[in-house]
């Protein structure tokens, strides 16, 4: 039960050569992370982490394949999976399909902060516990 | 009964104000009157529009009143109303609420171009029949 | 002696009608308003106005006429004027065209805050002199 | 001596925590590809390649580590090198800084098109050989 996140992808996201720019993809990824997390934490995402939660997770990686165009003709699915979580870091895989097709897929490292002085720090324990709960450890690739 | 379009305003929006940056509440109107076409046309916005029907909706113009800050802490509800129907053009009112309170308002006004021509047309006679159904012609202001 | 600033449109800018889309417009509109106070204020744009000086400059409205498509064929030029100064409000003029032709030309009005606290007050007075000394008053449209 | 882009980051790119959004920086390293193609090609970027010299480079795989904050406190400067030339593809990797300090650094992976069919194929001759001139080979990471 991995959470899915739908983005109506439109004319605004293509370039002339009539699929979606490769600039949107990576934004869409982070929309759907970010969507992840409001899922998780009953509403909360990445603003309500930083202002009520006190707790940041900046990127240090991001990785991505792109198997296929991405189109307005269907909804963009994407399926975002925790696959690795440290004392300060959590690693997600996202999987992006249009109508059944593979579009793209990518691995994504954050780490946790300390969102008020911007430092590394562990995630809250409620929210680590909440995490462990979904978490799909995949073997390194 | 209005089409409504519902944006769900994040992290990725907003300025270090802690408000969603301006330039993204046009983008949103536009959404949301792509939104309104695929609603009216079985789905079909304006990627469909230009590349399956054959006609365009260039703007000519846009005006916007900001009247409350756009955040993270509500989805925000964008009510698209058309409001005035000419041979070649279409002018369409946009609000956007959150949780009740007028965010924005603005007026858009397009021209239907044949697309493959760039060139200004009528539109196709079953859309403009689907558009007078919906049309709420409004005093002008 | 106006502002001009110079946006490189690019293929990331254009949509499947092989211009810009609509929506980047009001973007660039207002990349060109920063770039105005970066001139006027020793590099200082929004972002130093805010967290260094402590006065903001939300906008209250937008107005814009789209007079030509914008393409990656040419630089689009971007001629920023202030054209009324209140007593806590400024209005610019943002006329933007391409190898001399007008692409559109739009109205902006922004009030002043005192940053910290989101509230309308008058800007610094060593802004207002600034402001002033580059006013090109126009008659009401 | 690599081609080097700059960017204006502004407020406009920043997010509450009052750094660059991440998802602002996988658009800034296309804008610099895209600007290494038009200073490689007599002011041809990825719009003219498609259009006007009918090849393409659609993109199949992009990787980054961010290792600092962007701010509008200083440009950023992206350094684009061509690292690997095959038969139908290429491989850049960026490098962005700021003030001297390293901000993220990025491998990005490009097919050649035949842009009218979208079909795999290899670039123009004089497109390969201009390549050539600038390609600093890397040892593979």
């Amino acid at each position: 039960m991995s959470y899915e996140h739908e983005i109506r992808v439109t004319w605004a996201d293509c370039d002339p050569a009539r699929i979606a720019y490769t600039g949107r993809i990576p934004n869409w990824a982070l929309d759907a992370i970010n969507g992840f997390w409001e899922d998780l934490l009953d509403g909360d995402g990445w603003y309500q982490m930083e202002l009520d939660r006190n707790f940041g997770t900046p990127f240090v990686h991001m990785s991505i394949d792109f198997r296929s165009p991405v189109t307005p003709r269907h909804r963009l699915i994407c399926e975002v999976v925790p696959v690795r979580l440290g004392t300060t870091s959590i690693t997600f895989r996202v999987v992006g399909r249009q109508g059944g097709t593979l579009c793209f897929e990518g691995e994504f490292v954050n780490v946790f902060t300390q969102a008020d002085v911007f430092r590394k720090a562990p995630p809250p324990a409620d929210v680590r516990e909440k995490i462990e709960a979904v978490l799909q450890p995949q073997p390194a690739q």
